[in-house]
């Protein structure tokens, strides 16, 4: 255990945590190891290098917070968590595809009920979303809790805006818990959300520019939606026609995920609500994959 | 750019960022990018472990101070640093070797003239170090800049005792920078340093346990070496005979920097000091190597 080269230092690691007494971690911790050396031989960093690789994480780490998650957007534009995604969602064409969290969920929404407004004092544009769950073959799911959340006419989300008091937000807005009713069904208003451009003021802004990259993503609303005996769906319905579908910073847009905001003149409402200004309507079906035998055990 | 399976996901994050201004920026995103993507498809991870290692990273990255440096811990742990330093130090025979700079360096040291005691109020075992910088041919190196660190006889750098304000230590002791005098030697007096755990109250140290390592590191004094037209050498001198030698929690042991820290009884030392308990001494002949060509158009 002396005088490691290049290729013998891999060994010497792997040999030190050939003893970890969980198989999962020494799984996991091996491959991190031998990807991370490959990387390491393959670019060859100076010193100066490594030095600004520890740095970059660092300010990372330093850049998270309550309501700023810099790792998860490190993620994201690497392309890691639609991979994570892929891999965990072996896609079925009869329930609805997921895509990214993101780092703007906060646990614990306001709990709204059905046909209830979700903008608070936001400004913009009137949408009236509605939408069922159901189990693959279409069968309602009652009381199934739909979580959503999105960003305002500006593209920022509540989060985003500082409060009085430091590291708090001004208050949650444009986020809600609701629940089907006994059809399956849901709705509620609120504003159309804007494309907008991921925290980009940070370590992982400098990275994207630095690649050359724009941190855009096309508007779209995040629903999270569980159901007992169900996989717990994470997705975004995106909007249709939007400039940035092509070029998503996060890689998070699939075909089946995006729907017309169909837009309406003033007037009468599917709830019967008038609106006294132009308003768009967003519908969107879901249906969930049931927990495998195999899944539900581990969980 | 839609709809990605596991394996297009890593052609579209690499076409995104083709067009990085910087080659050398391209290509580490490129390498980092497929490396990052093999490991993922390796370990197939779930979103509950995806969700653990953004965990791991937010909380090195919060452990990370002024005086703590995590991201290093773990570059160093995992053999990261060991194998970049073996990438940029083509081992020479007539030059001393490198090993890991550590977490516990710190920028700008009490400047010491040699012969002076740089241990402070510290307990412990008297310890006289002597030593010489010369070019590869055994030329002294006159005014040689000779950084050196190390940790008392409990195991702790100065930088691990926490001072009155928070986040201040408690003052710099057994660190100190000396100058080769013109025969190219300097010594100085300190104490005997220990074997030590390196920091593991944090993430690093959880790693550590569940990949079912110790957190040890052989007794060892750190030196930075510095003069013009050379490269800066960056190394440690081991205790012989330590029981870590052969597993440093770090991987950093070479046997060409391994020596006896010899022990005398009470009396008569090298410089003419008289020393009323027994004491130590520690030499070392250091040779740089002379910066090429390439390496200072490049610097
Ligand atoms: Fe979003
Ligand atoms: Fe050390």
């Amino acid at each position: 255990m002396r005088n490691f080269d290049q290729f013998t230092i891999t060994e010497a690691v792997l040999e030190r945590i050939a003893n970890a007494p969980d198989p999962r971690v020494r799984d996991i911790s091996a491959a991190l190891v031998r990807h991370l050396h490959d990387f390491i031989r393959e670019v060859r960093p100076t010193q100066e290098e490594w030095a600004r690789g520890i740095a970059f994480l660092t300010d990372t780490g330093h850049m998270c917070s309550d309501t700023r998650q810099e790792f998860i957007l490190l993620s994201d534009t690497l392309g890691v968590s639609m991979l994570v995604d892929a891999i965990t969602h072996d896609h079925q064409r009869e329930v609805t595809e997921s895509t990214v969290l993101g780092p703007f969920y906060v646990e614990g929404p306001p709990e709204v009920p059905c046909g209830g407004r979700i903008s608070g004092a936001l400004s913009g544009q009137p949408m009236f979303v509605s939408g069922s769950v159901s189990r693959p073959d279409g069968t309602p799911l009652a009381d199934a809790i739909v979580d959503v959340w999105h960003s305002d006419e500006d593209g920022y989300y509540d989060v985003q805006h500082p409060g009085d008091q430091p590291g708090r937000h001004a208050g949650l807005v444009a986020r809600a818990r609701l629940r089907t009713d006994a059809a399956g069904r849901f709705h509620f208003w609120s504003i159309k959300p804007a494309a907008y451009p991921i925290p980009h003021d940070g370590p992982v802004g400098r990275m994207l520019e630095a690649q050359g990259r724009h941190p855009w993503r096309p508007a779209h609303v995040h629903f999270m939606i569980e159901a007992p005996g169900f996989e717990r769906l994470v997705t975004h319905v995106f909007a249709a026609g939007d400039a940035y579908l092509d070029s998503d910073a996060v890689f998070g847009v699939k075909e089946s995920l995006i729907r017309d905001f169909v837009e309406h003149p003033a007037g009468a409402a599917p709830d019967g609500r008038t609106v006294d200004r132009d308003w768009c309507h967003l519908n969107y079906d879901f249906r969930l994959s049931p927990v495998s035998e195999t899944a539900s055990r581990a969980a």
